[in-house]
């Protein structure tokens, strides 16, 4: 039994369509990433999820390069391989280099370990952190 | 019953003492942080983790500010209090403003969202992902 | 090397073989899935996940089809490939439609965000909240 | 050095303020969470995350106890505090007793545990799982 | 709103207090932790618990300080401040000294960075760990 | 597009392969596993993650075999599959048995339910675990 059937173009329902059109559009592809088909039998996720990642992406007080990087390293962090892999060429669209990228996992790493101890010592707030 | 007492630089072994006056010189502060405190017991894991950190967040192929950001948003993705808030106080020493913070966090948040999405859909790796 | 071998009825212990028989005969079917047949070398651990599983998910004052998408909805929180697809196919069999799966992930997502969002934001407790 | 500064009504920028007058319109209430308050010095990410969540929320093939009990048990696996106690006190609101969130507790230990044992143990996917 | 209510021994429904007087039987303590105390109002889930955990535990294979460090390690992991304190203070009356909690924590440390690493660099299973 | 391309001796820079070189002659191998071929771009990680794993998994007050079972039981609680089954791996090859691999699973699932649990109910210190 399969667990969710992705759409592609043709089988989308219309309000599926306008997003890929979107989708295809501003990122100036022939089709979109399976992401999106598995999400085009829910139009109203899809439209949602789209206009949210379009707007949180967009260039602002940080460059596009460093929010898909943060974007890798918080889907490293939640272990998602799809969103690494596709956030991971994103970034390297963007400029990412192998020195870059290989910094970046040097930080999720070296973070995941001070985090778990953090934790296991039960570390306090220092009186400067606090409120 | 104490889970773990933190030591003060008079209270920690001398090899612990070494790594606080190390820290200290480096950054130029007159105590270290309560983190390095709940770890003076036991010296090789203090050294150990000051000499890692150290050199990971080293200027590089990326800047130190936004390595600080990555370990920001891992810290967050980790749910680990501590982390979250000496890290954004480190990047905000950096020259993190208000509103880059504001836009990091809606990164996590997004992220967050759609690696969850991307889970429970069971998406499939596109071909051009693979490898 | 193989991690674990699971085992069939003929290969398992008598104590495994035992709860094999309940769970065909409660749930009327051939075989049992592959998550029992895993732990069928540590018979103790078998038994005690059956009772403990077919006594929380029994009806009572949630219908069972709701406590299995609060199954699915865990599952994939958890990131657990097999249990989201396992308990998807279960809450299919108790009457979960394609929209509802849909709202289901949709929930998943957002709560996920919004997690993701207090704890960045380090949200304080609201009064009313507290106790 | 406070984290992250929450805005009263008066302290807001304006395009806060509209979404905090919505929520306070459509949840007939005084005054809103500290979850939005937290957000109201960047006005998108409230904007999007209020409208996000109230679309989600809404009712549809689920309705809106489902979806709260739903959003409490991710919360709970996220061990996200503030989320747990404000999702489950709007639970109660829509109906939820204490018996059915003594057994929603049972769910999301027991599926905790199996995610858990079928991590440890590696279980394949049955053959009619996959797909 | 309180959350969910705790309950002492004369609070607490007569299948609840039995499971009470076990725990204080074999743990001969006065009076049960907290832990059990919110599970009170929900006997099926206190008896079912409190049963499987004194299963689990038991001396086996492995000894009961090994089994409870390896209950600290998990619960560090999952970032449960309760558990690791409890499960801490039940490892040191067992027998588990400063030093040996020291490099318990470096171990848990240093698993979540390789971790992270291994999720991060989507390293592939080398032949003889597959199957 | 390949996420990151794995090293072998031959293709692997010079600091990389003085890091290849201490782990074959400690661990007594001809060839390293696709872990530290993965970081072999990178050295400066190679290197420190693998002198950070001999100092921290080298005997102490907790013997080898314990460290390792801690070890695959942060993995598991992790969710990642190939430090699961390298852990376990290394851990037979110290004197894990299947009964005791059986028992460590059994604690790793109880402890990953209690911990839900906890979360869950929001149970509060009692008066001796705090401090």
């Amino acid at each position: 039994m399969a667990h969710i059937i992705p759409l592609n173009y043709e089988q989308a329902p219309l309000a599926s369509q306008a997003v890929f059109d979107e989708i295809k559009a501003l990122r100036n592809v022939d089709d979109v990433n399976n992401f999106w088909k598995y999400m085009a039998s829910h139009p109203e996720t899809l439209k949602r999820t789209w206009e949210s990642l379009r707007s949180v992406m967009a260039p602002g007080a940080l460059d596009p390069l460093v929010k898909e990087m943060l974007y890798v390293a918080v889907s490293m962090t939640n272990s998602c391989e799809y969103c690494i892999r596709s956030h991971t060429a994103q970034a390297r669209k963007k400029g990412m280099t192998d020195e870059m990228l290989g910094e970046l996992i040097a930080v999720v790493g070296m973070a995941s370990e001070t985090n778990a101890l953090v934790t296991a010592y039960q570390v306090e707030l220092d009186d400067d952190l606090k409120g």
